[in-house]
């Protein structure tokens, strides 16, 4: 009953009870999770000696390969990993937007590596820099492979997607990686590496499902450590000796109070206005709004606030709490009893700055399960007039929950955007391109990713809440400081940069794989 | 007799007794050092809203005419630099380094952002990327400037270049800078400052002698740290909250134990043979070894380590020390007794792992000074023939101090630069392309720079100690894990990316300047 590591290519459990994972949706146990007793110390010795050997003998392209025979075996089963995600509260809807999300993201970086990186193991990155006017000497700059692991350390909310873009970037720049799954859904990543670890090369990918203690102690400079969850967590992380003695790489994706702006011009009838008010309500209920780029602060002129909640008012009323997969259940559960107290607690905390305007914290209608047993909420939209209050710039309920805020103007728009401190992703929904221009401008330090959506681009438009593997995802301060995806450049974030001087000569013959013997490369 | 601050705009004298300076040469108060009383909080303040305006006012060319015009101020002046520099031990050639050196990369900075960077106030990345079939969605990576400060806490050893090798970027990228010079040579650094601040926009620079208590409890997601010093330091920088908890950027640039590795083609009378012993006593001498960059681990064959030890020795009997200026004299002071007594310390740690074949850390015989009142040391070689020992792959000995260790083969040198766990620098000096090419593979992810040495590149070669503006300067591990200068690379890590998404137009009517009004740039 206890959720087995993979570790050294075998299936190992901890010891020990465990801690119990609970079915999102009946309360039932899935599964223990323990990591007591397993050798973890070995696992890291295994990546670094058999993981890293076995991925130096690939080049980019061959990375690539592996890569994308991975996706495509979880491609083949991915029935298996939607009917595992339901029992973490997802709708076969926001299961593909892990599962498929994730096959999706893996593809593309496979493909990118393919066009973009060369049959070699290692990246030039520009032509001889002159360092002298004779033309002997030279600079130029490569990008290799550290002698190193990536450890990822993901959140309950994606199992799938949230390994896969880690595990991508990791795979291409050579890196082997162990992964730590959170506990909540740790038995839906565990799936997911036992359909795609005999496609990739021996060492390449381990798992613990459990704690990791004593792991950070084994890491250091040429070690990389990708991280996306609490800013809690991300503090403590990255406070280890690991990151701040011995420089280990951290990447932090942390949870942040991402807003969405409606422009002035969107009055009721234009097309925007529907455009804003469909977002904000697909925002709040897909995953059941456990996601880190979910709208928490709407704001809206302040002359059309009243109109943007009557809207998303009746929006919410159509959506249809209950059991993934039950007769018209739009939203799901969250993914934990533990979760839905501590939505609850940071709601409690908000209403304090305003006021619940649709649901009630503590009563949903629930349709094919028990309201109790199961860890449903219902979608709460609040209203803070006052904006000045602290609260909905700093607390985040991370659940189906967003705060509607009126705006006067630009400039005092573009002021609240920056209370929250950074934030993953923005959107503006407007027509005004004026407008437009001006807040994404005024907020773009404040992101790493500004959506821009109106009538002409909505239909292809892939959403406010939506990471591209080809565009970053990550942002400043509380989002984290980090920078994920963004095309290969998140391959590039895994490798050492090196500044290489010399005669021309022999620059090119050290990056020029025509130029080396095989057992040098 | 306390050295002011410069900070709003105006000279300010900190409180109290403060920190004494003494003369490295002679002993004598140069000054006092203290930031005692000084309203800190007003400065960042001050940074935040004159400096950060008035950097937002200029375009990427603008900023480096002020850059330019600074520097040449400098150039004008450099003579009192030279002077002050000497009252901290450095000859003639060792000021050059760090004020030549310094003006030098200011003026690179300037020529490659008014050629490379637009005539705007943000850099596009890329062109419109397609997200949809349509064409009607796109995304694309912007660069702004962040809502933010650059503090710049520098190191003794080069005040100068230091100082403005981290300006450079910084103002570059709109950030105003307040800078903390090492108090041992403040007071060079201060008057830098006095030369160049009237070229700046107001608020781009300010400065703090001494201590800058709660200052970073003042910084967050939108501002930059960038640190030059200990590895301890550095340590402690990093786990302040505001870089844990608040994610502001920070960057390290730390001391390392650099290698540089003799190939075994380069015996005795081979030109490789004498470039290597020729570059290691330069390294040892220069700034009286008081480099980051400097070569603390050299690495020779076992058949030609007596060779190399006669040859280094050689050179070595021909250093004058003494008084900058003095009569033949060859390598300055220690920039101060402090410092002398942490070198004597590290050397006598390093002695339980060899011997010293060259030099008495307690002795030295001195031209135009006194020996003890002036911070001077002899040159020390050693030689650990046992490379298992720790000691010289972690003990830094800050000063004209190197180990002379042997290698019997490439598999092994690899091994023995990957023990210094992450360097600033190496070296590889020979003629045998498949040597060079398999220690530079093999040691590369160690280094944050690698540098071939060979009779063809020799007369133009800039050195293994000197990094260049046009490449990337810091290293992984040890050295801080940290990227400085790489030309244009610093200022776009002073900037946030930021991918935008939309339709085509429209993000093109944000990037593209011509169609913005002046309010909106």
């Amino acid at each position: 009953m206890t959720l087995p590591s993979y570790l050294e290519g075998a299936w190992r459990a901890g010891a020990g009870a465990g801690t119990p994972v609970a079915d999102a949706v009946t309360g039932e146990l899935v599964t223990r999770v323990s990591s007591e007793g397993l050798d973890l110390a070995a696992a890291v010795a295994y990546a670094r000696r058999t993981g890293l050997a076995a991925l130096g003998e690939l080049t980019f392209p061959q990375r690539a390969a592996a890569l994308k025979a991975a996706a495509l075996a979880l491609q083949e089963r991915k029935q298996e990993l939607y009917d595992l995600s339901a029992r973490a509260g997802a709708t076969r809807k926001d299961a593909a937007v892990d599962v498929d999300g994730g096959i999706g993201t893996a593809l593309v970086y496979a493909s990118l590596a393919r066009k973009g990186l060369p049959d070699h193991t290692l990246i030039v990155e520009d032509d001889p820099i002159p360092l002298g006017k004779g033309g002997t000497f030279a600079g130029r700059h490569v990008l290799t492979t550290p002698r190193g692991i990536s450890l990822q350390i993901n959140a309950y909310n994606f199992p799938v997607w949230g390994m896969l873009e880690k595990l991508a970037p990791a795979l291409l720049a050579g890196l082997p990686t162990i992964v730590k799954p959170a506990t909540p859904t740790a038995y839906i990543a565990a799936h997911a590496v036992r359909v795609i670890a005999d496609a990739l090369p021996p060492g390449a990918i381990q798992l613990v499902a459990g704690g990791v203690p004593g792991l950070l102690d084994l890491l250091g400079g040429q070690d990389h450590i990708g991280f996306t969850g609490s800013a809690a967590t991300a503090a403590r992380l990255r406070a280890d000796p690991a990151v701040t003695r011995r420089s280990a790489r951290f990447n932090a994706e942390a949870d942040s109070l991402n807003c969405s702006v409606l422009g002035p011009d969107a009055v009721p009838g234009e097309p925007e206005f529907d455009l804003f008010a469909d977002a904000l309500v697909t925002e709040m209920t897909v995953k059941a709004g456990q996601k880190c780029t979910a709208i928490r602060r709407a704001f809206v002129p302040a002359h059309l606030i009243d109109a943007v909640s009557e809207a998303v008012e009746a929006r919410l009323a159509r959506v249809v709490v209950g059991a993934p997969g039950a007769e018209g259940v739009t939203m799901g559960a969250l993914v934990g009893l533990a979760q839905r107290d501590d939505v609850r607690a940071a709601v409690t905390r908000l209403s304090a700055a305003g006021s619940i305007v649709w649901g009630d914290p503590d009563k949903v209608e629930v349709t094919g399960a028990d309201a109790e047993r199961g860890a449903f909420l219902s979608p709460l939209l609040l209203r803070a007039d006052d904006v000045d209050r602290p609260e909905p710039h700093e607390v985040e309920a991370f659940g189906p929950v967003s705060t509607l805020m009126p705006y006067r103007d630009p400039a005092e728009l573009t002021e609240l955007i920056a209370r929250g401190e950074g934030s993953l992703a923005g959107s503006v929904v407007s027509a005004d391109r004026d407008f437009v221009r001006r807040v994404v401008l005024g907020a773009a330090a404040c992101h790493g990713r500004l959506l821009v959506l109106d009538r002409d681009s909505a239909a292809e438009s892939t959403g406010h809440g939506t990471p591209m593997p080809q565009l970053v995802h990550g942002g400043p301060g509380r989002a984290g400081g980090g920078q994920e995806e963004g095309g290969l450049r998140a391959v590039h974030a895994h490798l050492q940069r090196t500044a290489l001087q010399g005669g021309p000569e022999i620059l090119d013959s050290i990056v020029n794989r025509d130029m080396q013997s095989g057992e040098q490369r």
